[in-house]
């Protein structure tokens, strides 16, 4: 399925006036269901669909592993995701609860039982990363997404080892993008400790915190982090650098495992 | 409180590299309890947290109108909203079924059922504006944005007439941003039928839903639009205006509302 959609608009520029063709970036409404329950409706660009159920599923905890997960069925027309589950195999329990709590746009207490968890695991030592890689890395990244250049309106996200792309995402959502690559990563069982992520938009908790949960060590991004990002990146000992642009590039933390 | 922070980091730039205070800006948890029941926790930017708990709350359909609210006290230091309803009061049912279904990230089945009761709203005459004012007050808008200079990492919204803009408020969410000018009018009983809205970030449904669900009929901003955010527009008769850059402006919808 295509990832924009022509609309005729109404182009202004200065004392021009035209109706022209324009591009517009798709907003696709996808429904996961897991074993006939309706879990939730995600807004996102319709590409990759397996990899961003299984990794939205992944990352808030509905499912620990892929392995729980007996077949998916992926419905592009209606825009649904059909999940089975093994048998005896049952969503998080937990997240049931969790799930009464939280609403959309935000978090519930959960978002602090993950801090606590999360703290248990602290990094011992960081993928090591030169400031070359990560600029090089960067350059590469950022020629990548056509549907940004296109619309305007899209983020992306990349896995990677120290010289190459390996997965490369992008959704209208910062948190699709990322739950896209982690989701490719899940399904083809690829160890990411010693990998790093790459990311468009901005570093919040909650981007650092599905990277971390799936072993990253090591975040990039071109845009800025938050204070929570960088709290949580300097407790975990994680390698959060922002504002990678040209020769430039801000690092938040674990500054001593960066090869200059 | 601040909304931004200060950390020493390493800045990279070319072959120089130096420790550095920066300032990030700041991701502040904020839960709302209503009547003692805990609703959320957002991750949001600390400034007019009072507005931001009333427009979630009516966004999101957890109160019908200001007026159910016996009190609100929030706690800074704690990062706390605690809200009584008036006696009798309770909030939405409804909501509690949909809060079931809904995770954070995303909408439920409730998604569609908002769009079926906007459709019954469809906007007769939508505000008067001319593409003159919408530039000028652009203009004005992209100037008010001092947290966006300092860190690079916020969103802004604003609530304007025709010529000046009345509410200002910036979020590290795009949703917190809308929520909080839309809170401060719901608070101020401001009839939104004549304003519009101003929006720094992309226009998604959800954020056009929104503005809609409070009267709003004309949306301006500086980025792009979703294609779904499109569709609604042209169901609605709202006009869709965004890349509003100096000369520039592209108008999705609505053409024949526009004065030149």
């Amino acid at each position: 399925m295509e990832s924009t959609k022509k609309y005729n608009i109404l182009k202004i520029n200065g004392e021009n006036k035209n109706m022209v063709e324009d591009i517009v970036v798709l907003e696709y409404p996808f429904t996961i269901f897991i074993d006939d329950e309706e879990i939730i409706t995600l807004l996102c660009s319709p590409k990759s669909l397996k990899y961003l159920a299984i990794g939205f599923l992944y990352s808030e905890g509905f499912i620990e592993d892929y392995s729980v997960i007996d077949n998916i069925r992926i419905d592009e027309d209606e825009g649904r995701a059909y999940i089975r589950l093994k048998v005896g195999k049952t969503i998080n329990e937990k997240l049931q609860r969790k799930r009464t709590i939280a609403s959309s746009g935000g978090k519930g207490t959960a978002f602090y039982n993950v801090l606590d968890f999360l703290k248990s695991r602290k990094i011992v030592e960081p993928l090591n990363i030169s400031i070359y890689e990560t600029k090089k890395l960067m350059e590469i990244f950022s020629k990548s997404s056509d549907l940004f250049y296109a619309t305007g309106g899209v983020h992306a996200c990349a896995i990677c080892n120290n010289n190459s792309i390996i997965y490369f995402e992008e959704d209208i959502g910062r948190h699709n993008a990322l739950d896209k690559v982690l989701g490719k990563a899940l399904v083809e069982n690829m160890d990411l400790k010693d990998k790093l992520v790459l990311i468009s938009g901005r570093i919040s908790s909650e981007m650092l915190i599905k990277a971390v949960k799936r072993g990253i060590t090591v975040i990039v991004s071109k845009s800025a982090p938050t204070s929570l990002a960088v709290h949580m990146a300097r407790e975990l000992n994680i390698v959060l650098i922002g504002f990678v642009r040209g020769e430039k590039m801000n690092i938040y933390s674990s500054f001593s495992s960066l090869k200059f």
